[in-house]
């Protein structure tokens, strides 16, 4: 047990929440890490109406523990989500890609607790604005979707927490005891990793993606596609084809085409790891192993103990 | 006090070191940190051989305490400096922007101690098997030039203290206590700030450059010109003439003439705005004063303590 206001406005044991990732987190993730303590996300915006419903329905039958769901603003059949969302009554919500406003009165209304992922001051205001309990403030080096701005998690938590009132989650390059530290001493009062439960058998990405992540190195992830929606994705052929329409001074329309549609599917729900999108962090290069998301949880507590220990005998 | 194998390795005070800027670290700078029980470094890579003389033997005048010289080692007078710096008994230096592997046995012969700033695992491996005694490891969010791999501070000083025996020292987004227990927490043992000492009466940076770190917000700085040296700089209107260069189309050629000579010196020393090149990090966004060298020193020394008994009692 620990105590941050992240766990009391959750409900959860640890302040370790598993970030909500498309092709990558169903029930069988999120139920593994609430029950573990943490808080686990189902990864909505990759799911049909229909297949969430499962899933929460699923989630719902693994664990009595609280678990939430991800909802990136920017669904095309977003009021369908929202229905089922709550008429399931799911407690929690991790909102997204888009603007809170509208979503977090709905929502604030049926008796969910709405949580915004930002990767800036001014839209993390924005959310505690818009009613937010809490936000994700996700830097630079995490995996996926990403700000323009590019800042770093080192600069961006201690910008955020100043200038809220409602507590900080940190996501970016949280993946261990050590990082996790890291994000306390910055001022967040919990934790959101994503790449890290790709490694682990509850996890609905393909294998051939799961190996893809473990084997990844150092500079194996860059930030691109900027003129779309910046995403941090894994160097592969597409990621090269990419390049190559860069170098060749492609314009927008072109990186749209040359995108199309399905790629992240094809990528890491298929496991075509030549033509897909690979949506991982930079923190995949310090990651050797699959390990159940439970034992994950429960490392990561104790070395983020050990860690903090370590720190409070440095100043005497 | 505060023992680390990096205040032992320099025999300082305090593991707080003021990064060697060029335009912006002369004697003044660099004697108050060390002065101060910090280690200050004397930027000497826009400094002529005579003027870097001049700055060593007003520094050993200004303090008794241990200070050192940063050398970049792509500078083209290179072997003036190094004579320099042996003839005056320098006892420390830290090398970057190039392979330490010749200069750091000259200096061990000399009893030098070398430090080696890196932006990767890969270059930090380098720089501890060509006998340098610690590295600095510098993240994507730091100032000035920078890696390719765009490894940020959360990620990079992790990798680089797990990799190697001799000790790290973490730059890139560290300005404050926080900042610094959140790089002790990753692992590293010492932590340099570039930024934060720009912002003193002793840096040698022109006061218009100062007052606009000081107005700098979230966003401001990017990571550029990556086709030729990937280097942070505050937006401005010769950044806003790049971007237009890249929208254009233009080639590496065009963008070193664009470029051109004397940039940096023009901003950061001279107060041109507009036209200079203006190399900051991304916690500029953070600062809000201008503050003594000595008094920065000692107040981030003293909330990392705070910060670090904060995080010894979360256990408990």
């Amino acid at each position: 047990m620990m105590t941050t206001r992240i766990t009391e406005l959750l409900g959860i044991q640890y302040p370790i929440i598993q970030g909500g990732m498309i092709w990558c987190s169903g029930w069988k993730l999120a139920s593994a890490v609430s029950e573990a303590g943490g808080l686990g996300l189902i990864g909505s915006g990759s799911m049909y109406p229909d297949v969430l419903e499962e899933h929460i329905v699923q989630c719902k039958a693994a664990t009595n523990k609280p678990f939430g769901v991800n909802l990136p603003l920017l669904y095309p059949q977003i009021a369908d989500h929202i229905d089922i969302i709550l008429r399931h009554q799911v407690p929690i919500v991790f909102t997204s890609a888009g603007n809170p406003k509208t979503y977090a009165s709905i929502f604030r209304e049926h008796g969910v607790k709405v949580v915004h992922v930002v990767s800036s001051t001014k839209f993390a205001l924005k959310a505690q604005e818009a009613g937010c309990s809490a936000v994700v403030a996700e830097g630079f080096e995490a995996g996926g979707h990403n700000g323009r701005e590019e800042t770093t998690t080192m600069c961006l938590i201690p910008a955020v927490s100043r200038a809220l009132d409602i507590p900080v989650i940190a996501a970016g390059g949280i993946y261990d005891g050590r990082s996790m530290a890291a994000a306390f001493a910055l001022g967040a009062e919990g934790v959101q990793m994503g790449s890290r439960f790709i490694a682990t058998p509850e996890a609905s990405a393909h294998e051939a993606f799961k190996e893809a992540v473990l084997r990844a190195g150092e500079g194996d992830t860059l930030l691109t596609l900027k003129e779309l929606t910046p995403v941090r994705l894994l160097r592969n052929p597409f990621f090269s084809a990419v390049m190559e329409a860069y170098a060749s001074g492609a314009d927008k329309d072109t990186l749209a085409e040359l995108l199309g549609r399905g790629r992240a599917k094809k990528g890491m729900f298929l496991g075509d790891l030549a033509e897909g999108e690979l949506e991982v962090g930079q923190i995949s290069a310090m990651m050797d192993k699959i390990q159940p998301a439970g034992e994950i949880v429960h490392e990561v507590m104790e070395e983020f103990v050990r860690i903090c220990e370590r720190l409070g005998k440095i100043s005497h």
